[in-house]
């Protein structure tokens, strides 16, 4: 089950100077592609974001330290085992990956960054993995990049790529990206990952501040469930192969920015889209608060209430549960006869009560719609923001439920 | 479906001074006792916890007003319509009811408290609740109290009702309660409300210390879905009826608190028990903290976790859900190297990683009981805190998704 329009780019462009290598190591089961390697071309700037959970897995631990130390050349992606809650063993099996991978590629083993999605507290397999290695590295090419959307997928039922093309001073650049999750955050199989390359030349420090500006408009505005995992990564790389470079300001990285923006955006919204058992896509829309901060307690308080994913689920338009969401956010001297909620234009409470015109057949309308826009007036000061989540629905018991059997 | 044993002592004992009427109103469905009165004697102390939620709902606010201004003869409950979101139209509507009442009672319209439960953002149909008035007092008794248990019950699946005796230097005192819930706090049908008489005398000023001090340990320690209910209320009441005062301090304070605070837990506990779609009664116990607030966010991060929840459901021992919660719950610089975490007696992570001895058969046995206890030790403090809640399972959604049609 997955909401509305497909999730990859019509075309998907390649990166200068990036390989990509699928191949199939039978981590957890047979005849599956569950290995991924990135190759990037030397003097590639990398700039990552990781999980901000403390019980980080092993292979988040190794590639932060890898990407301080050293320009990374490989990522080396698994799938079927987190490598999480595995103690210093597991640190030795990500490590030990990473060896692999750089031995048989001529690198530093710092010059690998490794990551892993699956099952938290079982040992990483690392005979099998490293005996995939070889056929992932073989089977390097430039147009890989659906093979990698495919190869990073676990609970997913729909690959996520999107790629575009942006002016800069008359070159085109590219950016093209991929991501995997079924609860964005979400300790078990469905851990998000994201990979971004670029051909433009970006200088490290700028390309970390891009990232993370993004990733704060994108990755962490999401929710499926309010599980952060211990796995997330969103990574992003700039080869320069294109030969435009650019600077931290101006129209150009303007420019790149908004594209960047853009695809992220599509990309984390695509993990919502493809959320467990999701039926409904739903964006919920916090205004006239007196900061970010309470419009997204606001928003979160929403986004997790299993009695407002419940009324999506059954397009039922059950206002009472958003208006005590709106009540129990933990807004300092909320004065609640001033707020409004909208479902979709639908104005369904007005000054803190229902809404005078307001008829059930008019919210019943907007529930039955697969994208649903929950809007919140605080009316007390001018910040908005916005996050988006699913529904819960009995596909996502039944899946979370029976996920290990 | 509702977990573990009957919510109702085996011997219930009236309690001197109060009466209690119980009548059909139709204020939602006909053929359904929905209006339940209490009558406290002359003389009585009350004292009351209400909903944090800012959104509290009309007869929540009425309710406090009334006790501040006057020591209250009478409680007025309806079930059906919680009379929330209902602005200034339902601030008359719980007006009005308390005249009526009193009115007939012949009392000041302060010395009767309204309590609602239901469906949040429809009118008061105080026409109907007014109807059914003269037929609550007509049946005014001291031995209604399992009447009075069933009479506050809405999705709950069975009624709660705890009595006890406490002999206080040869007298027997009496405490006997009830309460409602099957969300504890959830904004729909599921409000939680809970009366508790004693035939004590104890001054008002003790017994609110007193009913607060018993809250936070039972009522503030359960949790069903997180979602704080517009109308929750808890009241206690001290008739004086037995002849026996209790002074704010020494062993008739002691044992009178310790009687209380067991019938509170009980009447708390018997909530989680008839959880919406519960199939397990979880405890979750969190030692080790540095302080109790940060046990208490450990511990409510596992218990609103989706995923632990589905899992408790599927009776998986998936402890790398616990785990994960335990990183995300916001502990200021957690060395997860010491984190252990139990299943019942069966150690699963030693030292933040899977225990030596584990064995996924040992887990098993413990998530297939209906009693389950998770325990988490931080190992950075002495501070101790425990809160219970259920699993999520087909039903939750069932009854969630389908509740107003």
């Amino acid at each position: 089950m997955a909401v509305g329009p497909e999730t990859v780019s019509p075309v998907v462009y390649p990166v200068g100077g990036v390989r990509i290598g699928v191949a199939e190591a039978g981590i957890r089961k047979k005849n599956r592609r569950d290995i991924v390697v990135f190759e990037l071309a030397a003097g590639t700037a990398v700039a990552a974001t990781f999980t901000k959970n403390q019980f980080c897995a092993a292979p988040v631990h190794v590639a932060k330290a890898h990407l301080q130390a050293s320009p990374a050349r490989y990522w080396l992606i698994n799938t079927g085992c987190a490598n999480a809650g595995t103690g210093d063993p597991g640190m030795q099996d990500a490590l030990a990956s990473c060896a692999a991978l750089a031995n048989l590629a001529g690198v530093p083993a710092q010059q690998v960054l490794p990551f892993s999605t699956g099952v938290i507290g079982e040992r990483l397999p690392v005979d099998r993995l490293v005996a995939g290695l070889p056929a992932a590295l073989a089977a390097l090419r430039a147009d890989a990049w659906a093979d990698a959307a495919h190869g990073i997928m676990t609970t997913d039922t729909r690959p996520k790529l999107f790629s575009t093309r942006v002016d800069i001073d008359g070159v085109a650049v590219t950016i093209t990206g991929i991501s995997k999750g079924a609860g964005m955050i979400c300790p078990n199989m469905a851990t998000m990952l994201s990979y971004v390359c670029t051909d433009a030349r970006i200088a490290a420090e700028n390309l970390q501040a891009w990232l993370s500006a993004s990733v704060a408009q994108s990755f962490n505005r999401i929710t499926i469930d309010g599980d952060t995992s211990t796995n997330d990564a969103c990574v992003l790389a700039a080869t320069g192969a294109s030969g435009v470079s650019i600077a931290a300001r101006g129209p150009q990285a303007d420019a790149f920015r908004a594209a960047l923006d853009d695809i992220m955006r599509k990309l984390a919204q695509a993990i919502v889209r493809d959320g467990e058992g999701a039926t409904k896509f739903v964006s919920i829309d916090v205004g006239g608060g007196r900061n970010s901060e309470e419009c997204l307690a606001v928003a979160y308080t929403i986004a997790h209430s299993p009695l407002v994913k419940t009324a999506l689920f059954a397009s039922d338009p059950n206002w009472g549960r958003i208006l005590a969401c709106v009540g129990r956010a933990g807004l300092d001297a909320l004065d609640v006869a001033k707020v409004d909620i909208f479902l979709g234009d639908v104005c369904i409470v007005k000054n803190g009560g229902v809404s005078p015109d307001y008829t059930e057949a008019q919210g019943a309308a907007v529930m039955q719609q697969e994208d649903i826009t929950i809007r919140v007036e605080l009316a007390r000061g001018a910040a908005r923001d916005r996050v988006y989540t699913t529904d819960l629905s009995f596909d996502y018991v039944k899946i979370n439920a029976e996920y290990r059997t």
